[in-house]
């Protein structure tokens, strides 16, 4: 089968998630989707949707007042699309008609996963679809443990199931007025949800390294960059919020050890899951800053995460050290980085900063900031958007209409990734190339 | 002669700006540089002297009020210094004595002003001085038109010599309380004063293929990438503020064609003289995010603009652009940029967004910003120091000590350029890596 007559692939998984948000856009602003029985207005049940499937979790109306139980498994149903990837659905449905996969599909299926190769998609998905469902029914049980005693059997069922599946997806939806700051104090929960964001945002190439070291008995560079990354934004952030946010402990008074958790638990939300235990208003001004590029780095590629990824950053600071110290190559742990993942890397956070510049730029004529704020209160939401975190400084739920739709963009771009979706619009064809225009040099910097 | 026996020719630079700064410093902190014949205390003499050399133009004392004519012809020899280059005056110096540059000399010129080879570096520096002094005396004898008569003789000249060096090096000081908001409505000053800083803000290579085109017929890639995203620039801005702050108008009640040159200036000062005819406080916050970016990209190199640079921003829009589009190359005119050229370009790009965001973060925490304001009031004034740009939103003046030391720190870095710095710190040796480690990809965004 010639798949190069057909849409460029780039342009077929942009075009699925559209489908699959107008779906959800329809669903939502059914009137049976809304506790009140009247239908949601076209906007907002399209932000909500388009938040939903791009694992944001930013709200223009509150989840747990609003939707119906309908509501919420649309919504639900949507995290669960948008995290595991549409492509993983499409496989999983042709493993279901005990069909052979074709290639288009398989080449999607691929390029969603961010995968080297197509080779191995029935066992890659698999992998992908039970180790979730077996961390998200693991979380709901652990949740189940402090929701039933707390809630009752049902409600304690349903609450434990949402924030499992939100929590693992990173999707940022909860079922409180105020996120979970009700849950400051107890580090049970916050604990549980942590390992929930950090199994979901580690993504699956991780996970099976890890999974089959006993067989392989070596980590890919990938694995390792990742890892190596992950943990020490965390550790940086452990520290930096220990320092900035010493008034964590003057909130309702908190001992020493759940200060620490809850400085944990600030310092994993970033990546992007969008749970928030303080309101990002009573944080430090540096405190806030920090969240902004925590938020702008995410987590894994591959994962429920969003933001440019730890593996991106990880290259350019490698790359940038090794340029300093005057060396040809970017190494790390005896591996060359390809001068191809570099450029990309480079590319992507130029693409990225430009793009949310752009956003602000716009946004600071339609917005209007409170007179005790500044840019803040535009940039972090922005970011926040991008990177699918859905925290706020206050500005999304008082976006104009304008603003939504900027911000349904930003959410859009930062879950199918920017690349996908600039690919899907710029390129008509593939040029050659085969002329190559003489070099010349220009002065830099 | 073995260069390479000796100190690293980065450090060499770095030691010279310093060496000049520490020397500034001390005159500066005389009892005669100061109009009180009180002497100022070493912290603000190190930041006007850092200021100055760094043509910057950012002050914590009054500059007009503060300083005795011994103390601005101080500031105004540090700005010359700066703006030409001092290895400029090192080569003037071997000229004067009649004796042959030396190799070390030779090499530091040609590192200092960016040249891609070290021969004539005698014709390169005397074109550099002799047009710099030209277009200077012929912006003083412009300026003295309108100053002589406002002023008198001897002020009006001084007034005349001190603008015309500040404007045409980029420097930003200037003999007023309020920077030139006296003279908003006034096109002449203004567009002479946009000439000066075109003038010296495009850089002597540009002005090189500008003066011999008649004889070489050709503009070098450098200068056409340079020229292009400089009249792109001015272009944008000028659109963009006209749109963003329809209240110039309102100022005084000027008329129409008073506002269009208000706001040409306007667009042209961000490139980076420093100049302001309206307080920054007073502009929208479209036209603040605005002027941040512009600030940021600067203008040309090898010019007295500071910034990333034109060509820097230009190469990265290309070559994004061209990724998009799914192309081999960058390319502009019928030339290719070369890989390290894009390469120095990113990277460049990504090490200014760390610093910055670092500096930020650290400001943060050590000053306080007014209740109505919000990160712009740090952001603003960290890029225009790393920008040299000099202009403020009102933290400059109002620095701690600490914050003093870091703005002095990033106006260096901002001048004297950000590789430069830290060649000089971190580069020992040039390791030769002969041995390349494997290579291996990695998932990105
Ligand atoms: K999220
Ligand atoms: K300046």
């Amino acid at each position: 089968m010639n798949v190069d007559k057909k849409l460029p692939l780039p342009r077929m998984l942009t075009l699925g998630f559209i489908i699959i948000i107008i779906v959800g856009t329809l669903l939502l602003s059914l009137p049976i989707a809304t506790r009140s029985g009247q239908s949601t207005n076209y906007i907002d049940a399209f932000f909500t949707a388009t938040s939903a499937t791009c694992i944001t979790g930013m709200t223009v109306v509150n989840t747990a007042i609003h939707w119906s139980i309908f509501g919420k498994v649309v919504i639900l149903a949507l995290v669960e699309i948008g995290g595991l990837g549409f492509m993983t659905f499409a496989v999983l449905l042709f493993i279901f008609l005990r069909r052979k996969v074709d290639l288009t599909t398989s080449l999607l299926t691929q390029q969603s996963l961010n995968l080297q190769s197509a080779a191995n998609i029935y066992s890659v998905v698999r992998l992908v679809v039970n180790f979730s469902l077996l961390i998200q029914a693991l979380g709901t049980i652990l949740l189940f443990a402090d929701f039933g005693s707390r809630y009752g059997f049902w409600k304690g069922l349903g609450y434990s199931i949402f924030h499992s599946i939100s929590a693992f997806c990173n999707a940022g939806f909860d079922l409180y007025p105020n996120s979970l700051t009700r849950f400051a104090g107890d580090p049970y929960l916050l604990l549980v949800l942590s390992g929930l964001i950090i199994s979901g945002s580690l993504g699956f190439l991780v996970w099976k390294d890890i999974l089959f070291f006993h067989e392989d008995r070596r980590l890919s560079l990938h694995t390792k960059l990742a890892l190596t990354t992950y943990l020490g934004l965390i550790v940086i952030s452990f520290v930096v919020f220990l320092a900035t946010e010493r008034n964590f402990g003057d909130h309702s008074q908190l001992n020493f050890f759940q200060r620490l958790v809850d400085t944990f638990f600030v310092s994993v939300t970033p990546r992007t899951a969008g749970f928030y235990i303080f309101n990002y208003n009573s944080f430090s001004d540096a405190g806030v800053l920090f969240t902004i590029v925590l938020m702008f780095i995410g987590g894994t590629p591959g994962s429920t995460a969003g933001g440019i990824k730890t593996t991106t950053v990880g290259i350019l600071l490698i790359k940038v050290w090794s340029i300093l110290r005057g060396k040809r190559d970017a190494t790390f742990m005896g591996r060359r980085f390809s001068d191809d993942n570099v450029n990309r890397s480079l590319t992507l956070g130029f693409l990225v900063t430009v793009t949310l510049a752009i956003a602000a730029l716009f946004l600071l004529m339609t917005e209007s900031i409170p007179r005790h704020m500044g840019f803040e209160y535009i940039v972090f939401d922005v970011v926040s958007a991008f990177g699918t975190t859905g925290l706020t400084l206050g500005l999304t739920p008082n976006l104009t209409w304008i603003g939504k739709l900027i911000f349904c963009a930003l959410m859009f771009m930062g879950r199918v990734g920017i690349f996908t979706v600039m690919y899907s619009v710029l390129t008509s064809k593939h040029p050659d190339d085969e002329f190559r225009y003489p070099e010349e040099n220009v002065m830099i910097g």
